[in-house]
């Protein structure tokens, strides 16, 4: 079985194994020049930096107003965030941001590819959930989380697989044909 | 006449006129619904962590293996990097690593468009190059500085304005449509 990444531990490692999951997968897609997606740095703001040595001894993190991941497939602009979570019912998305949200839709207004992988930790289940069907879901419904049979109907399951280990663009591929 | 950044202070301050002219245009671009293009936060190794008061008190600068700024326009995967040099007669592109030059390679053969944005500081000029020249250049020449006449016949000269400040846009928008 594959490590999960141990949860409430720290903010570091939230999120940690999904990450590593996807990170592998990047690598492989740019070792066989099929996508050139990365994860971009985490966003700090540094405050106070020892120039001699190159190091810096005070930094803050900052909230992201993008999406984790971005890059280039076939000539499209592609761009997703990856999420875990411990529920086994629904995923809250209380943990995207305004900021996000509203890039998704500008992403996509703009002919780029947006989207979620949401991992369900305790169901073993990796979905891609499409930022179209995240919008359709915010526009007509109060709750603060989707419900897992909204991502059974409307999402992508992932299988994990040697490698590449978590092929997420064999199934945008297909979306895209579409 | 605009502040064009304090040479050899330190390497935070390396660059910085040009990177805060370019923020201004792309925050106009955004605001103006014309393109989604980010600076990518400084990659950094996070060492130690203060996580009561979320604060890093041990970070490394990573060396950047993609260029500075990606994002969307028109659809169209963008993706470049801003550099300033203080010579009136070349621009030695000794700082574009190595990881660098075989991403905007990449970039190009997928479909995307990939680019520099250099300020010759002491003229008062900042040029787009286009990363087909560059590769062009660095083929064909065993130099290590690139001549500003290069610059001049294939290279594509930005005016400074008020809003947007530096409409590198504009000139990409007349590459792509010829």
């Amino acid at each position: 079985m594959l490590y999960r990444g141990q949860d409430n531990i720290n903010y570091a490692n939230r999120g940690m194994a999904l990450e590593k999951d996807i990170n592998i997968t990047n690598e492989y897609y740019i070792e066989s020049d099929i996508a050139y997606i990365y994860k971009k740095p985490t966003p700090v703001k540094i405050v106070k930096v020892d120039y001699k040595h190159m190091k810096i001894n005070e930094a803050y993190y900052k909230e992201p107003s993008t999406l984790d991941y971005n890059g280039i497939y076939k000539g499209k602009y592609i761009e997703f965030d990856a999420k875990e979570t411990n529920s086994k019912t629904s995923f809250p998305y209380i943990n995207i941001h305004k900021h996000q949200y509203e890039h998704i839709k500008n992403i996509i207004r703009h002919g780029g590819i947006a989207f979620l992988i949401v991992r369900f930790n305790i169901l073993n289940r990796d979905y891609i959930l499409m930022g179209e069907d995240l919008i359709d879901f915010v526009n007509n419904s109060s709750r603060k989380s989707i419900p897992i049979s909204y991502f059974e109907s409307n999402g992508y399951l992932l299988k994990m697989g040697y490698r590449p280990r978590l092929d997420y663009i064999k199934v945008i591929d297909s979306i895209i044909k579409n």
